[in-house]
C-alpha cells in the first residue's frame, strides 16, 4: 500500500494512481473536479475532515479550531488600529485606562483558546455559550478577567453594545453556524469594532460575514471592521502543520500498519474518513453533492 | 516609669498617675472631658493616632486601614442582600450570571486590600486613584479581574452608573476626605445598591455619609444603602488586635527601655505622638480644639 | 397548551386550569394542600426538583447549590463579627496575622463554590469530600490556599477543633444529608466560631441544626452560631433568578415548542419531573407522603 | 493666560499668539520652523518630552513606552504571519505543539509590559536587563514564562540565535539607545523571525533598524522581518490619548491655577519642560541644534 | 470473617489462617514462597495491584503514583548537586540565571504530578504525552511554566539534549514501560544530568535503569545520574500511607460489612482483586508465573 | 593593571605580584596565613563580602543568598525521608493528604526565596518577620499559601509546634544571627522534624546548630535533623558562579577599565571593599582580628 499524507494539489491529480490511499484534508464537496479526479483515479480517498469521534467531535480539525481561536485574538487586536478603520484601543489598555472589551461567542474549543489570549492580553472577556456545564468547566480554569454568560438574544444584544471587539466561534460539526449576529444588530455597534468570524468556513456565525483572504483579510460593513480569512491556520503555518501532524499520525501510523481496510474495519472513527473508495463514492455528502450514486462502505471492505 | 498600652476607659481616668505614660487611642480633640482628665492627671499621653513616619504615613493606622479595607467588601456584599434592601446580586455572579461590579475610590492601604477581597470573590472591580505610579504597581500585583483607572470625575460618575458596590477609600492623613460622590450622585445609581464609606472617620468621602454603629450599620439615601459604620475595625476585635499590636509592639518596647524622654528624643515619629506631658497639652491639634495654651514637647525633654 | 413557569402562590392555586402545564419549583411533600390543588384543577405539574439527570445530578437545583455555597462564605464572614456573638476574626487576616481556618464539609457543587469564595478572601481552607477523583479534581483548579482531605470521622474532629468557620456542603440526591457533625462534637470548637450550614433544606448535616430565615439568620448553640437559613439563594434574587433561568430555559423552551406530552418523551431527565398529570399523582414520593394512589406516567403520555 | 494643550499643527504656528502657553509635544530640535514660529509668536512652549523628575524619569513618555510595549508584542505576532514574510509560528502554541520564544531586550516600562503581553499569550519568554534588583522585582511580579537573565552580549547572541520575536526595549533618558544588536547578528538568527524595535525613535538599539510608518511598517534584512514605526501608540490613539492625558492633566491643572510662572517656579519637573520664552530659546538642546542663543529660564520667570 | 489490612510479613505467613481475608499488596509474581505459603494456609488473598476498575485504571496504586511523581522532582533537584556528579544547576535558577530545563516523558498521573511539582519549583518543564486530548486538559491546569508536547522519537530526542533533568513517568496498566529513552541517547544529554525513572518498577521507560534502593539511590552510566529506587513511596511513609488508606479504605469497609464473597460479587474492581481463595489460584499471573491450575473465582462466590 | 576576579587559592598565593589587584571573596579574618600572604605580596585586595551599599545591602551577597534560600527548601525536602530519620513526609501532601508545615524564620532574600520553593512544591507555609513593611509587600506577591506573621517568641514557639520543616533564614550584615530558637526549643517539635539553618555562616539563628559540609550535610539533635552546610550555594556551582559574576562584573569592569583608585574613588560600595593596599591592612574588622595596624584607606587613593 501506498500512503500519501498531503493535500492532493490540482497537478497531482492525474498521476493519483489505483489502490493508492490518500489520507488528507479533501473537501469533496466544494470541488467537483477533485472529486472527479478522485473517482477516475481509483485511488482510496479518506479526508481528514469527516474522520469523526463516537462524541461528534471532528478530532482533525480540532487542532485548527485551536489555532484559529488564538489567532483569532491576535487578528482583533491588530484591526482595531485606526489605520485599518478601528477605533484605535489596546486590548489590555495600560495602568489608569479601562482595556477594551472581548465579546466571544461560543465556548468550544475555539471559544476557549480565543477567551485565553484575550485575557492574557489583559482585556475585560465575555464568553458566551448555551452549556452551563461547558461555563461551569471554563470558570473552572479560565482566569479571572473573563466573565461566563449564558448565551441568548437578550445577552448577546447587550454585549454588542459595549464590545470592542467580537469574536464569532460558533461551529456545530456538520451544520451551517447559526446567523447569532444579524446584519441589524451591527448599528448597535460602536463604530471602528472589530468582527473576526472563525466560523466563516461553515458560512460565519455573523450575517454580514463573506469568506476574505489572508492578502485582503479584512472589509468594513456600517463601521464596523470584518475580518474573516476562510483558512485562518495556513496563516501560521509552521504551529498548524506541527499541530494537524499530531493529531493524524496515529491514526496514519494505523493505515500504515494494518493497510486501509484492516484499519477502517477496527476504527470507526476512521472509518467515517472514508469518502471515495476505488471510484465509488461512499460518503452520503459527496454522492448528494454531485448526484452520485453511493455505495455503502462496509460492502467494500 | 509605668507604661499602659491601653485605651482609656472612663472609669480609669481618675485613676491615671503622675509620670504615668499612657500609649494609646486617645482623639482627644473628640472628647474635652478625657483632655481634661489627662492634663489634670499629671501623666504623659502618647497618641497611636499622631504617631507619623516622615513619609506622612501613619504607622499606627495602617494595620486598623488594612482590617477596614478587607471588611469593606465583606459588609458589601453582606447589604446587598435583598432583606436589607439591596438590589439581591452576588458579588461574583455564577458560571452563566455576569458578576457585580465593585467600584473603589482611593488606591491607598484600604483601597487595595478592599480590592483583593473583591476581585477575590470574583467580582468586577474598578479602583480609581490620583497617581499613575500607585496605579502601575496595584497594576503589577492585583489579580486580573480588577481595572485600574484615573480618578477624575468623569471617570468617576462614569462608574458610579455601573456599580453595584461602591467603597469609599480615601483617606488623607490629617485632613477630612474630600467629597467625590456628591448627594446628587446618587440619583445615577442603580436602586438597591450599597456605598460603604471607610473614611466615615474623616468626614467621609461621600457627601451623604455619616457614622453609624455596628449595632445600626446602615442606612437608605435616595434607594442606595449606606453602610458608615465608624470604627469597624472594632467589629473584628480578634484580628484588630493582633494587627495593631504588631505595629505598636516595637514603639513600646522602645518607650519601655528607654523611657519616654530618650524614646522620643530618639525617633522622630514617635516624638510626633506626644499630646499632653505633665498637664501640658504639647499637641497643635488639642491646643486649638479646647482654646488651650501649647507647649513646645522639645522643652520638656 | 398553555405553559407557566413560575412558583405558584396560594392565591393563585384556584385558577389553575386543566391541561395547563406549570413548570417550576412545588416540594409538594411539604404542603398538602398546595398538592390537593394542583389534584384538582387538572393541570401538569412538572417539578423542578425532581427533573433528574441520568448521572444523577439534578440540574435544576445546580444554580441554586452555586448561589448558596458562594453566600456561605459571605454569611460566615459577617457573623464572625462581635456583635453577633462571633469570635471577631478577619478570615482573610491582614499581613501579620494569620487568616482564619475554613472547614468545608463536602466537595460537590456547594462545596466547590464555597472553597473558591473562601479562598479568595484570603482564608485557610480546608475542603473533605469521601471521593479521591473529586479531590484531584479540585487540587487541578482550585488555589493553593484550599487544602483537600479526604473525609472520615477523625479528620473532621481534628479539622473541628481549629476551624473558625465551618461550611455543611454535603448533599445527596434525594436523601436526607448524614449527621456529619455531631452535637457534642461542638465541645470540640472555639467559642464564637460560625456554622453555616447550606444542607439544611435536607435536614443539615450538623445534628443542632434547624431552619431559620433570613430576618433571623442566626441563633447560637454551645457557644458556636449557627447559620441556616432555609432558602439562601431567595436573599440574592437577582443572581438567583437569572441563573435558574439560564438552566430551566432550554427545558421550557422545549415544552413550548413540542407540548409536554411529546417533549416529556423525548427527554428522561424531563420525564422524571412529572408530578401530577390531570388529577393523578405519577412521582412515587407524593403518593407516598399523603397515601395517595400511584399512577405510571407512562400510561399518560 | 490662554492654555493650549495640543500638538501645534503646521496650519495654527501663524495664530500662535504672544503670551499664549502652550503645553504638548514639541520635538523642537527635529523642526527648524516650528522652532523659529514659536520664537517668533511670542508663546511660552512647554514641552511634554522634557519634563522631568529628579529620578531620571521622563513622566510624559512614560504611558506611551506602556502602550508601545504592549503594542509591541501584537505587532510581532502579526508580522510572524507567512504573508509578511514571517516564519508562521503562533506565540503561544497549541497543546502539542511549542510555543514561540520570545526575546525582550531591556526590563523598563517597554519591556515590562512587553513581557506581560507576550507571556499572556503563551510564548516563552527572555527578558534580559543589566540591573539585577530590577529583574528581581519582575520576578516577583511577571508570570511563570518569563525567564529574567542578566543582559551581556554572550547572553544576546545566546538568546538570538533561538528566538522567533525579538523586542528592543532598550530606552535610555536623553541619549540614543545602545546598538545592543549588530547587523552581524542577524545571520544568528532563524530565518522569517521578527524584529519589533520600540526605541527606533531613539535611533533604535538594533543596527539595521530605521524608521518605517503605520502604513508601511515592515521591510526585510537577511530574512528578517523588521517592524520600527517610528510612533507607536499614534496607531491606537483612543488608549494613547487617554494614557497621556491622565498623565498631562495635573500639570496643566496646575499651570491654568497659577499661572505658567509660578506653576514653574515651584514644580522642578515642569521647570524643565520651558523650551521657549516669549522668543527666548532656554532649553540646551534647542539652542544647540539651531545656533541659537541660550537664555536662563530662571532670569524670565 | 477476619480482616487483615496490611502487607503480610515473612514471619506472619505461618500464622495465615484458613478462611482469613487478607487484603493488601501481595505481587505474588514476585515471590514464589509467598505464594505457596497463601495458598497453604487456605486464607483468601486480594490484592491491591490487581484491583482494577472498569477504565483500567488500578485505583490502588494512584496514590503511590502521585506521590511518586512528586517526589521524582525533589530526587531529581537533590542529585544535580555536584557532590554526587550532578551538573550543579539549581532548578528555578535565580534572577539573572536562567532556570534548568526539565523533561518528564509522559502525562499521567505521575507526569503531571512532577510537572507542578518541577513547575512550582521556577524550572522551565516539557511535558511529553502522545494523547492530545491529556494534553489539552493538562494545557488548562498546569502552570505557564511546563510546555505540553506530542511525544514521539524526535521529540524525545530534542528535548533530551537540552534537559538537565529528565523524569520517566511512563506506566501503562498491567505491562512494561517502554524504552523511550535507549542507551545510546544518553551520549546525546549534558553530562551531569540526572534521570529519575518513576516506571522503574516494571522495567523502567530508561533502557539503561536498573532498580535501587532508599540506601543506595543513585548510579552513573555515561555521565548522566541515575535515581532509580524502586519503592520510591516508601521513602515518605507518613504520607504514603495516609494516601493509600484513602484509597484502600472505602474496599476495606466493604469486605468488612458485607464479607468478601458479596463485597467482590457486588464490586467488579474489587472481584478483580482476588488472587489466592482458599487454596486456590484464581488470578491468571500467579498462575502463569509459577504453573499452578487456574480456577475461576465465580465458581468460588 | 592586572586584574584577577578568582578566589586565591593557596599555591597562588606566593605569586600573588605588588600592585595587582585581585576582586574576590577573602574572608580575612577567618585565615591569618591568607591575610599574611596578601600583605607580604604588595597586592590590592578588594573583598567581595565587604563591598556595601548605603542602604547596608551587601549586593555580593545577595546571589549567594537568592541560591542558599531556594536550596534551603530542596534539602529541606530531601532530609525528611525517613532513610534520614525525617518523619517521612512530602511537603506537598497529595489530594486527600494534607500538606507538609514549612515555618520560614526571616523575610529578607533568603526567606522570600525559600517561601516562593516550599509554595512551589504545595507546602502550607508561615513566614516570619518583624518589619510589616516586608511582610506587606511579600503578601502582594507571594502565593495564597504563604502565611505572613509577625515575628515575636510566642509565634515562634506557636509554629514550632507544628512545623515539619523549620527553615533559619535570619541574616543580619555584619552581625551574629540572633538564636531564634533555642535548644529546649526543639522538644516542642515533632520528631522527624527538619532545620535547616541559612545563617549557620554567621552563627546561625537556631542554638543548635553548627556548621556541616556537603558530604557530612546533616546530624541530629533531640530528634530533629539539622542541615547546616556552610557554602550551601558551593552544592549548585553552576548556577551560583553565574549568578555572583552577574553581581560582580559590573564593578569588575570599571575596576579594569578605570584603575582601582578612580574606581574605588567615584562608588563609595567599591571602596568599602579595599582590604589590603600595598602591605597595608585598610578594612578594620582585618585589622582587629590580628592586631594588625590600621590605615585610612582614604590616604592611600
Amino acid at each position: 500500500m501506498i500512503l500519501k499524507v498531503k493535500e492532493p494539489i490540482e497537478s497531482e491529480w492525474p498521476h493519483l494512481r489505483k489502490g493508492q490511499v490518500v489520507f488528507t484534508y479533501f473537501h469533496f464537496a466544494a470541488s467537483e473536479p477533485l472529486t472527479r479526479a478522485l473517482i477516475k483515479s481509483g485511488a482510496i480517498a479518506i479526508a481528514y475532515e469527516t474522520v469523526q469521534l463516537a462524541s461528534g467531535e471532528l478530532p482533525l480539525l480540532t487542532p485548527m479550531s485551536e489555532v484559529a481561536g488564538r489567532m483569532a485574538v491576535q487578528e482583533g487586536a491588530k484591526y482595531l488600529e485606526k489605520v485599518f478603520g478601528g477605533s484605535g484601543i489596546l486590548l489590555g489598555g495600560v495602568p489608569g485606562v479601562l482595556p477594551a472589551e472581548v465579546l466571544i461567542i461560543g465556548g468550544g474549543v475555539v471559544g476557549a483558546n480565543a477567551a485565553k489570549m484575550a485575557a492574557g492580553l489583559g482585556a475585560h472577556v465575555t464568553l458566551l455559550d448555551i452549556s452551563l456545564d461547558r461555563l461551569r468547566y471554563l470558570s473552572d480554569v479560565l482566569p479571572a478577567n473573563v466573565d461566563l454568560v449564558y448565551s441568548n438574544r437578550h445577552n448577546i444584544l447587550d454585549q454588542l453594545r459595549k464590545a470592542d471587539l467580537v469574536i464569532g466561534a460558533v461551529l456545530l460539526p456538520g451544520a451551517k453556524a447559526p446567523n447569532l449576529v444579524k446584519r441589524v444588530d451591527l448599528k448597535l455597534m460602536k463604530p471602528g469594532s472589530v468582527i473576526v468570524d472563525v466560523a466563516v468556513d461553515q458560512g460565519g456565525c455573523i450575517e454580514t460575514i463573506k469568506p476574505t483572504t489572508h492578502e485582503n483579510p479584512t472589509y468594513i460593513v456600517d463601521g464596523i471592521i470584518h475580518y474573516a480569512v476562510a483558512n485562518m491556520p495556513g496563516g501560521l503555518p509552521r504551529t498548524s502543520t506541527l499541530a494537524l501532524t499530531n493529531a493524524t499520525f496515529p491514526y496514519a501510523k494505523r493505515l500504515g500498519k494494518l493497510g486501509w481496510k484492516r484499519a477502517c474495519k477496527d476504527d470507526s472513527s476512521l472509518f467515517l474518513g472514508l469518502n471515495v473508495i476505488e471510484g465509488k463514492v461512499v460518503y452520503p455528502g459527496v454522492a448528494e453533492a454531485f448526484g452520485l450514486p453511493l455505495v455503502d462502505p462496509k460492502t467494500l471492505l
